[in-house]
């Protein structure tokens, strides 16, 4: 074959996957002497469209100078080469992208001007098509968290997020959902809920997403018990069945614009109100949800740091429900310290089994908060009376009924399995005699990631304390698990840089 | 060798140059399972710290699951590559970077804080040291262009950009400096401005800019006719011999931060007062100026539009300017249509030479601005009367004087060129007989970017009207010069799909 390329396919280039990994973004590896660029003008950097046959996709352009390409290859990243559908060898055609038009509302929303319904709508739409790049969505992010969103806006963003992605309808009705706003290790009520619930004749299709910053999604726990990743017509089969799932969302395409967002306030560490509420209650909706129960834990080193900022979000998620006839029952829970013991897929997925077991030694905190979310979901849609739905829970998962319902929906998802343990364990002693004063949620969290959690399903932190306990000078406060040697040595490093993880009171 | 890495250097990678060019930001590629990436729990997308010896830099990770590289290399970027000085096979150490702690501040304005001094100046170090992302980079100018900044706050961002980067001294005095806040296609007085008041012994060193969102910039217009690519030494050799030069910034690190947020106001198309005002003054302080001429072209689609921002504008760097002791007058200038012909670097350039060589056919309105700014800038330094300053300059251009000096100063610079001229030109006629009423300087200035512009030195757009001109159906409004077949089809694309860019009088 030519290194030249053929004279009447001017924008033509052989595809080639270079095998880099990019999540979110597609990369376009070209040369720059190459016929395309110069013909083209396509800098370094350039957003490039590259479409094959009915599919598109906006890359980044980056040059290469060295061998690492042919002058008339293109080498793709793995996203980019999973969305123009490719297999291999393919000509794909590479040509400017139409000008990004709805970016003129977001520079509006910069110097002041609210979002418009319209307007937004067509920003995420571009957003989905994945059109801005990295630097237009960190503006975006940023513009929308620098003033307090109006409630049209949060009704606006919500509404669009919605109707860019896939919307999934039941026959039956309510259907109830759970969602926690989190920041909270270990807090995995979810699959203790849907049991009691779905005990009890309701029904509630609950997608889940991974982790992303965090050392365990309700995915990555539940997919130590079950296989999670269903795709629609099989979720429906388990739902129909079972009256309940517990699956990844990633199957379904709901709220898409919310997860290219996410990404960018993860990184930035921003989460303002308007975005969030948005992103909560454009994916519930989009799943069908009729009745929602949302969690919200509030402590210093939670999401939501006070009473006040609890408040607020409450009121508007509230508000924003109501618009789109969604009846959302808000519950601010205590986000001081992390929920059960475990931290990471499988010593979390240990705590809800426990708890659904009804061991002697199951959790209690994570017991007590699974049955309060569970009871106001029983009220909500009717199953037990107003006040009776915390008794009708503890009932149901007291008398092994949800215990029982939670193995056939992991039958009906898969088959049930024993969660991973893990080779290497190292108990963290306390240092002196004293009272727990205070837990970091997020440095707990970093120790859990660091030994390897969420890919590493087995690993992550057992914890041994909660606040106000009284410790001994060399009892464990908490255990570091991990797959590998390197990452237990990697998280004992920074569990002793940061001796005041868990705070013991002045000696 | 073998594929596995020495035990005792975990985190250490074989370097290997890939040949990517990824402009202003730093990239490394390794193999996700390879030992590194699994004992530091590396994700894709991580920012990471390359070490070699005492240099270091924040390279972006992507993750290759084919066999591009071998699991103990590390593929860098050119970027990564020359900021660690590398020449081939050196071990490299990848680690993670230190926390972004200056962040928190950036954060804190999202939330509505005001910058402060000290955090302002930490902000720009590490912006300086490119520890931003590119996410980072775009929350901070969008957080900067959300609300009015406070005096307060642009003295601190001028500040922190003057002494994060290198400071020119001159031994004489007054050292004149000139600068055009922007948004005016053509407006390209510079080179005249330096060649009339230099001709008459005063001292102008400008250092000027690339094309920032515009067709071209002083210094890409410049390189058409000499090289501008000078470094400090030989900036000054031509200084000390003709009084003046018009190099690239870039040689010298003159508010190095500017540039690299340029690049970001430049993806996103925002400029808020603020960030601008910082932007304008840090790189006229830290060059050493004395007096400054500001241009402030003013115009429904110039970058100032109303009198009033015009007002705000100009009392704000005034204001700073005081602060830092540089003596600045703003000149508010007609901004509703183009000046000079010519729209991209060769085209601007060419109408820089009719005027300083006193063509017939040379642009009357550049002319006269040129003489206007360089008037001013006279009396400021106390070369003309208060009154005086355009009939001098007007003199030394008439009788050649600047013409002369003009020549002198590109020999000095390496040698005066002859700009290059575009392979495709097509004029777009009028669509009827009418009256010029209206030019929209953006959409002109969009026509010459798809044509090419400024990276096609030649292309651009050639003007061939203004306000006012009585034109017949046929004969050509502007003309589309371009390097290459598909730029010019593309330009045509969108100037047939904004008809009224050059808007007639109604029928």
């Amino acid at each position: 074959m030519s290194d030249e390329p053929a004279p009447d396919t001017p924008n033509k280039m052989r595809a080639r996957r270079l095998g880099v990994v990019t999540p979110d973004s597609a990369i376009v590896f070209m040369r720059e002497d190459c016929h395309v660029c110069r013909s083209e003008g396509f800098d370094a950097r350039a957003q490039v469209k590259l479409s094959h046959g009915a599919r598109s996709v906006i890359a980044t352009l980056y040059h290469v100078t060295s061998d690492l390409l042919r002058h008339d290859e293109a080498g793709l990243s793995d996203t980019a080469w999973r969305r123009l559908g490719l297999h291999g060898g393919e000509m794909i055609s590479v040509s400017h992208p139409a000008p990004l038009t709805s970016f003129a509302t977001v520079r509006a929303k910069v110097f002041g001007k609210p979002l418009g319904e319209a307007a937004t709508r067509a920003v995420i739409e571009d957003i989905v098509a994945r059109r801005y790049s990295d630097i237009h969505l960190a503006a975006f992010v940023t513009a929308c968290s620098t003033k307090p969103f109006s409630a049209d806006e949060m009704t606006a963003l919500t509404s669009a997020m919605v109707e860019t992605g896939d919307r999934l309808s039941w026959d039956q009705s309510p259907i109830v959902d759970k969602h926690c706003v989190g920041g909270l290790p270990g807090n995995r009520t979810t699959p203790i809920v849907v049991a009691i619930v779905t005990a009890l004749g309701l029904i509630m299709p609950k997608t889940s997403s991974r982790a992303i910053t965090s050392p365990a999604g309700t995915a990555d726990a539940m997919e130590t018990l079950a296989p999670v990743d269903l795709d629609l017509a099989a979720m429906r089969r388990v739902v129909e069945r079972e009256g309940g799932c517990i699956v990844w969302g990633g199957a379904v395409q709901l709220s898409p614009a919310d997860d290219v967002m996410i990404r960018i306030s993860r990184a930035l560490d921003i989460d303002a109100e308007g975005p969030l509420v948005a992103s909560v209650l454009a994916k519930k909706i989009a799943a069908g949800a009729s009745h929602l129960v949302l969690d919200v834990p509030v402590g210093p080193t939670a999401k939501i740091r006070t009473e006040a900022a609890a408040e607020s979000l409450s009121s508007s998620l509230m508000h924003v429900s109501k618009t789109f006839g969604l009846t959302t029952r808000v519950v601010h829970t205590d986000g001081r310290q992390p929920v059960g013991r475990g931290i990471g897929p499988a010593l979390e997925a240990r705590d809800v089994v426990s708890v659904l077991h009804g061991d002697a030694k199951a959790p209690a905190d994570l017991r007590a908060k699974a049955v309060t979310l569970a009871g106001v979901l029983l009220e909500m849609a009717g199953s037990a009376a107003p006040g009776g739905g915390v008794d009708l829970a503890e009932a149901v998962l007291s008398d092994g009924r949800a215990w029982s319902k939670f193995q056939h929906i992991c039958e009906a998802q898969g088959g049930m399995r024993e969660p991973p343990t893990a080779v290497h364990t190292r108990p963290i002693p306390a240092p002196r005699d004293g009272r727990v004063q205070a837990i970091d949620n997020r440095r707990l969290a970093m120790a859990a990631k660091l030994a390897g959690a969420p890919d590493a399903k087995a690993a992550g932190v057992e914890l041994h304390v909660r606040l106000g306990d009284a410790v001994e000078a060399g009892t464990p406060l908490f255990t570091l698990h991990t797959e590998t040697p390197g990452e237990l040595d990697y998280a004992i490093d920074y569990v002793v840089s940061e001796p005041d993880i868990i705070a013991l009171t002045a000696p």
